[in-house]
């Protein structure tokens, strides 16, 4: 039952707040005085640039993943790409270039996605006649302008029109890993970057009941991921019409609840209906001889995952990763003060090093003579990672060691025999016990609100994931963004009570989840 | 010694060619009558397409990477990351954009590189007042405008200037996996596409002769990747002035003979000097408390290497692939006639794919019904897939199972209790032997000449790896390329025989290696 702890269940209906490290603290990752996210100086983005994860470049909006941030998404890959395979999907490669007028194609994409985007125009500089530098060449200039992709459902339908001609040919099942551009006015580092890395899923199958089960097991591939390798309670259901994906016909998605009280977007999979077959004209030919359009799905998950690890499992000493996807799952720090307890503490460093890596455990020793040990403490803790292994010139006499648990800080003392055992055993704790905080900490700040003025009250002073009442229209969704910044996150699956609606008073057919998000 | 063979070893110095398989021949890539490879009709291309691994998009130049080619190229990153890894470098991840102003900066580096690239200057598009479509909205035009990466050593180094202040920071060992676009006037699948996939190493180090030896590892690197996993026999060298990186004070690369007796440049290594580090100032404190520029490399191999597999093991029926490397390993046909022979049959295959998996041999089992055995068999064949398993109502009877081998086409009866020791006894052996022919072929189709109309007569008629000896000056080398379209492809390491230049007659430091390239 890997989703059982995901199921709405606020065990504090009358929206009183959990105490101690399950409470919202709003300030966490506060922006600070007149500084900009852009500048990196809000205290989300200070964290994810000390911790080394990433970094603005000189371009606006984008990004520079740092090898440590990177190695979180590596990790997050192989995980991903393996659940891909194992529900029958494979990967390819698709440009990187769309033709202006794909996007025209299908209606409601268009006005999705064909605005604020990268534009190429030419494809030359040349000298400049003082020769001081280059500039475009005006003689260069292309055709039909091309848009670098913001996600690929127009190129990939336009080849799929030449690879689907028969219930043969179906279901088709590819999944793409490829970096994508939206010119974003507001850009935070991971959250929302003019350039991202994600994997876009992009199938088409011949009835469908198929395709809406594919989008619903793609979901569930995500929830999963977010649960059992991030440590990181979800919710599932689906989007309103208004906050749907351009061109889809359902979107389903998962939402996070972060530290501050946010919501967070953390994967989405549609159901894209024949909207893309029709623009595309991709037809088939059934088994019963007619022909059809294509039903579609695409799903997506990008680097912006990264940022949620920061914003669902960070304290006062900054990232606490999870085990299955820290970089460096151990670190090892020798202490000695003497220069004649320096080898004999190097050389058990070194040996439970060689047996961690060993057993597949990404561990690291951190020998380097030119930080002291508080100063290694310190950075370790930043950087999240989960264990601490100490060997000082007692352990060594003792043949023992200290470990200290990053999540709660515990320390304890450990017979070296019992090395793998107390590391795997602890790595399985840490890993179960953030996602633990994770669902107590969205319970407790999951609150029922029936009336508005109290429900302004609440996002306004805690946040959190307020389910209420709505009417199901446009209009109603539209006016609570306006006057509280908070929109429907999702609309929880299953039967709901029904009820009235807290802005209209109108019939509402269950409750709706709000937040602010990100 | 894993590159005992890839040293220059000519077996047949007065230019004889091998016989049988060895031969080269000119017309097994060639391009139909007034057919362009654009258009994805030359013999090259047709069995690109055919064989699944690629087709052309309707964007010039850019190619769709299919499932089968990409699995090829999952593999390819799987072991080439590997070794980087235990090289000790890291991935990292840089912006796709570049502000064009970068270029400027290294002056031969803009000449080599800022010239045909695409350009984005809007940031966004609207609808057209007629709202038949979208324009590029003319008030969202970039102060600067973005180069889209063609190689990331400016955008990179810009970074390094931030990274980099002291010799502890030292030495920078990142890596990018990442997409890169080049304005191609003429493209090929896999060989020459606008835009296409690599990996670009980036290290910064302290002392010249450290940065050499990267380089020059990471050649290794590659010429090990080339020859024990593409089974592709390569030789190693360095570049000529004329033929060097933009920016390098050094370009090392492997070069591979295609059957059709073209060179392939499959890998290159630059040794970059100082050059990135004065552009960017990049200095950093020594040891001894001075202050010095940082020393550079590059390093990066692409896509093209599929290309490269193509044209190094074909034949009539198609694709050869390596076994190391090929996403199906051994696949399984089952074979009968009547109605109830299925069921054993698909009974014994389903067994087999499932102990070869376990093993983590590639295998598949393709059991569909409305193909022929006939039909899988020529499919697969084309496909290149190393070992054929073919199962019928006799082999289940017998307890035994018929398998072919891919390369040399011999089929053997194999009692069903050996299945994996056969299996991987046959996918090392034509690992091997695909690696035997391509070393063989090399040598049989490297002639020595000492005289230039000779030196015309060969490259015009049957081509081949020639060598010659070079006067060392751009004049002849120019002169050379114009006369024959052979180009140097590299100046062997090592100690050559000296001797006199075979167009000029001036003296000469040793024989380069000749041929007309892809």
């Amino acid at each position: 039952m890997p989703f059982k702890d995901s199921k709405i269940m606020p065990v504090n209906s009358e929206g009183r707040m959990g105490e101690s490290n399950e409470k919202i603290n709003s300030k966490m990752f506060e922006k600070k005085n007149n500084q900009t996210e852009e500048a990196g100086t809000g205290q989300y983005s200070d964290l994810v640039v000390r911790a080394g994860l990433a970094e603005y470049s000189d371009v606006r909006g984008c990004m520079i993943i740092k090898p440590y941030g990177y190695s979180i998404w590596e990790k997050m890959q192989a995980v991903l790409d393996k659940m891909f395979k194992d529900t029958g999907h494979t990967n390819a490669y698709f440009p990187l270039f769309i033709p202006k007028s794909y996007f025209s194609r299908e209606a409601s994409h268009v006005e999705g996605f064909a605005k604020e985007c990268a534009v190429v125009t030419h494809y030359r500089l040349k000298n400049t006649a003082d020769g001081s530098g280059v500039e475009v060449d005006p003689d260069a200039k292309l055709e039909e302008e091309l848009v670098i992709r913001p996600t690929s459902e127009t190129i990939i339908w336009n080849s799929y029109k030449k690879w689907i001609q028969s219930y043969r040919d179906l279901p088709l099942l590819i999944n793409q890993w490829a970096n994508v551009v939206r010119w974003e006015m507001r850009t935070r580092l991971f959250l929302r970057t003019t350039e991202f890395l994600w994997q876009e899923g992009h199938t088409a199958h011949a009835t469908k009941q198929e395709a809406v089960e594919e989008a619903e097991t793609m979901l569930d591939v995500y929830a999963r991921f977010a649960e059992d390798f991030m440590a990181m309670s979800v919710l599932k259901g689906k989007k309103t019409p208004y906050e749907r994906f351009a061109g889809a016909e359902e979107t389903y998605c998962i939402e996070a609840l972060m530290l501050d009280g946010k919501g967070l977007q953390a994967g989405t999979s549609h159901f894209l209906g024949q909207n893309f077959a029709r623009a595309f004209d991709v037809k088939f030919s059934t088994k019963e001889g007619t022909q059809d359009f294509v039903w579609a799905t695409s799903w997506g998950v990008s680097t912006r995952l990264i940022g949620g690890l920061v914003l669902v499992h960070s304290d006062e000493k900054g990232l606490c990763l999870p085990p299955k996807l820290a970089p460096i799952q151990v670190i090892i720090v020798p202490v000695y003060k003497k220069d004649e307890e320096k080898l004999p503490v190097d050389s058990v460093c070194r040996e439970m090093l060689l047996k961690l890596k060993e057993e597949g455990i990404d561990a690291a020793y951190d020998h380097s003579d030119t930080r002291s040990p508080g100063w290694k403490f310190s950075e370790y803790e930043l950087k999240g990672v989960p264990l601490r292994i100490v060997v000082g010139p007692k352990d060594v006499a003792n043949k023992t060691f200290e470990i200290v648990r990053r999540d709660t800080r515990e320390k304890s003392f450990v017979p070296v025999q019992n090395l793998l055992s107390a590391v795997k055993d602890l790595l399985q704790k840490v890993q179960e016990n953030l996602f633990r905080k994770s669902v107590e900490f969205r319970e407790k700040n999951t609150t029922v609100e029936e009336n508005y003025s109290h429900f302004r009250e609440v996002i306004e002073e805690r946040g959190g994931f307020i389910l209420a009442h709505w009417d199901g229209t446009a209009e109603t969704e539209k006016k609570i963004k306006e006057e509280t910044k908070a929109t429907i996150r999702l609309i929880p699956f299953g039967d709901q009570e029904p009820g009235k609606c807290i802005v209209s008073g109108n019939p509402s057919t269950g409750r709706v989840v709000f937040a602010r998000a990100y």
